[in-house]
């Protein structure tokens, strides 16, 4: 049976737009790749530098290099911004929503690039942090607000009872966009500090929101997700490239600027492509992490300035980094929280006299925890294996499982 | 005669959002003056910092301070978004066309910024300083591509026997509007060195640009015009509190982030509010700089690195910079730029056997070769006057003369 002309049309709109990218997007790859070694002695003239803790030389690595991949991110996403719309124009009628959702997404990832950077060159303090990505989502919301302004959600089957099929949230929704934006930039930044890591959580990330997006397309929904995967897969490009030089021994580091751009990055196609909530699923670690670390974070347990692994150079391998302090300056909270992690084996906890010898609170430790020592390259690995593994529990939950909570 | 109620929707429409953006404006600028000296010292740690040439101490004077008053501008427009769109909302109909401008508009400007402020940090080279605002206004072009792709121009009356009443530019448009976006960053790049020269014309460059939309508000394009004001006001209550820091004495530097955020501010405003011509007439200072900076910057006669006036600090007064270089340096190119200059006393010259001394060519050259020796505060002060009579000069141009060339 031959294919309607109908249908040949759709499954064009569908996919000459993605394939495009995917060209322009390879494209990227190979100029960032070539780039980015290009650029290293210029980053450190600027004092744009770090010295890589965890190695026995004690050369200067060009810091911030986030900033590359995300202008030749912008870059070939600012060429693309045609495509999807030519082929409408040819037809006569025009997306304006669409149009703006593209436009609106690329400022809001343009205003975080610009304020990351300003994060790596002035080292900004945490309330600005904070404050970084609540500005850069405002376009975003603004836009929201007026293009969609639909702040109902569909309640779960099991409080359906309670709360009825559906609540509108109102400007509750707003907050909860805000801080998703806010959540998935700082999330990425605190599991950090290991070759590799920052760029690699992140791109399975990417991956796995894109092949979500590639398994949605054959849903009623396709459309958001196509326009989820225009923006996926020059980011999947741009930031393979900068893993290459980032990887075990770092050549470069990434920066703060690019955990802002990838969480930015993925909140937006998130709110915009209605897809928040599988968003987050894919950051399982990221949120463990940040359960685990907020102890530590809310200063409910005395915090060292550094919490990275410690790096022994001996053995040439990473291994628990500790704090000691006296167990009389928890609070009550922290003391909550440290028996729950005792309870749940997830801490080392030596206690002499009135003194306490604890781990740092983070998932990199808790790794090195249960593995002992470990080379730099190798607990990066397990790390992103980690990752990946929730990835598939997040499909999980998201096929099999949602259709307990919810009619699809 | 009591108005009609028509009348009166149309009068709130125009001013209601004008006005809100006004008491925003005032707010930023309230904001951005106190915000200024409090982030001197991180700008300094962060080794963004120069030492003023042109005074009789060496203190660091923090540099790239316009990404202070950037950041706020961007601000108050995010927050200025729903504003203008909220009054279509109620009538229930919506100006996707408008939206999009003004979020592309602005994703142009971000864009900007981001790429002055990396300049300011990484010290890029001369060709990026053509590529930047290429690059940055790529959305621009791309929206003005979808969204009008009107490229006709109208052609003025004594041409109009050979050209006929209009002609399509086609591709070429799009060139003139890059180009249009390369210059207006790069002019007042170049006419740049005494404290609060950069701000001071960029603010009267913006207040024309103003004054002509307000005149312009009561013809049929008063839309355009409108939008552009939204720009403008802000822009003006930010860059009036960098202007407030950087007067003589400056207390800060603004950097070539500031110089591409204006460039490519007037330059948006001009291109999607249909008046870029009427924008490069306020430009007559920067376009004559450029013009008399033509045999340096194009090596036509030898260049030194820096052309910025003399200081002389026992009368605390600034002079005319000097080069010297062998008459046979110069090419045909230079040779005959030079005996146009001195035909017009536009440039000193002293001949001594081979050996050629003239002063830079720079408008604050210029100014300094006519008036003689000056203090820094009133060398600015002049350049800003002449500024404000070229503005007249154009608004000459653009009004009583315009008759003799278009039908208006």
């Amino acid at each position: 049976m031959a294919a309607s002309s109908e249908e040949i049309n759709f499954v064009w709109k569908m996919w000459f737009p993605i394939i495009i990218n995917m060209f322009m997007s390879i494209t990227a790859y190979v100029v960032t790749v070539k780039l980015i070694p290009k650029l290293k002695e210029m980053f450190i003239k600027a004092n744009l530098f770090g010295i890589d803790m965890s190695k026995r030389t004690s050369e200067k690595v060009p810091e911030a290099m986030g900033v590359v991949s995300g202008c030749m991110f912008l870059i070939t996403m600012f060429l693309f911004i045609p495509v999807p719309f030519a082929t409408f124009l040819l037809e006569g009628h025009f997306a304006h929503n669409e149009f703006v959702e593209l436009i609106s997404a690329l400022l809001s990832i343009c205003c975080m690039l610009l304020l990351g950077f300003a994060d790596d060159v002035l080292d900004l303090r945490w309330r600005h942090k904070l404050l970084c990505p609540t500005i850069a989502s405002l376009p975003l919301l603004m836009v929201y607000f007026i293009n969609f302004n639909s702040t109902t959600i569909i309640i779960p089957k099991p409080l359906r009872e309670m709360l009825g099929f559906s609540v509108n949230m109102g400007i509750l929704y707003y907050v909860y966009m805000g801080m998703l934006a806010v959540f998935c930039t700082n999330a990425i930044n605190i599991l950090a500090g290991v070759n590799g890591l920052e760029v690699g959580q992140s791109l399975i990330i990417a991956i796995s929101i894109a092949i979500f997006n590639v398994i949605e397309l054959s849903s009623g929904q396709w459309k958001a997700h196509q326009f989820s995967l225009y923006f996926m897969l020059p980011y999947i490009a741009t930031s393979f490239a900068l893993f290459k030089h980032n990887w075990y021994p770092a050549e470069v580091f990434v920066g703060d600027t690019f955990c802002y751009l990838s969480g930015m990055t993925f909140a937006v196609v998130g709110i915009l492509g209605h897809f928040s909530k599988t968003t987050l699923l894919f950051f399982i670690p990221q949120v463990f992490n940040f359960l685990y670390s907020i102890p530590q974070l809310f200063h409910l347990v005395p915090c060292p300035r550094h919490r990275l692994p410690k790096f022994n150079s001996k053995t040439d391998k990473l291994q628990i980094s500790t704090t000691s302090f006296k167990y009389s300056q928890m609070n009550i909270g922290g003391r909550m929280f440290v028996n729950l992690f005792r309870t749940l084996h997830l801490i080392q906890w030596h206690e002499k006299n009135d003194y306490v010898l604890t781990n740092n609170f983070t998932l990199i430790n808790l790794v090195l925890l249960i593995f002992g020592p470990l080379h730099e390259a190798k607990l990066a690995t397990v790390l992103i294996i980690i990752q990946i593994l929730c990835t598939c529990l997040a499909f999980m939950i998201r096929y099999p499982l949602a259709y307990l909570f919810y009619d699809i």
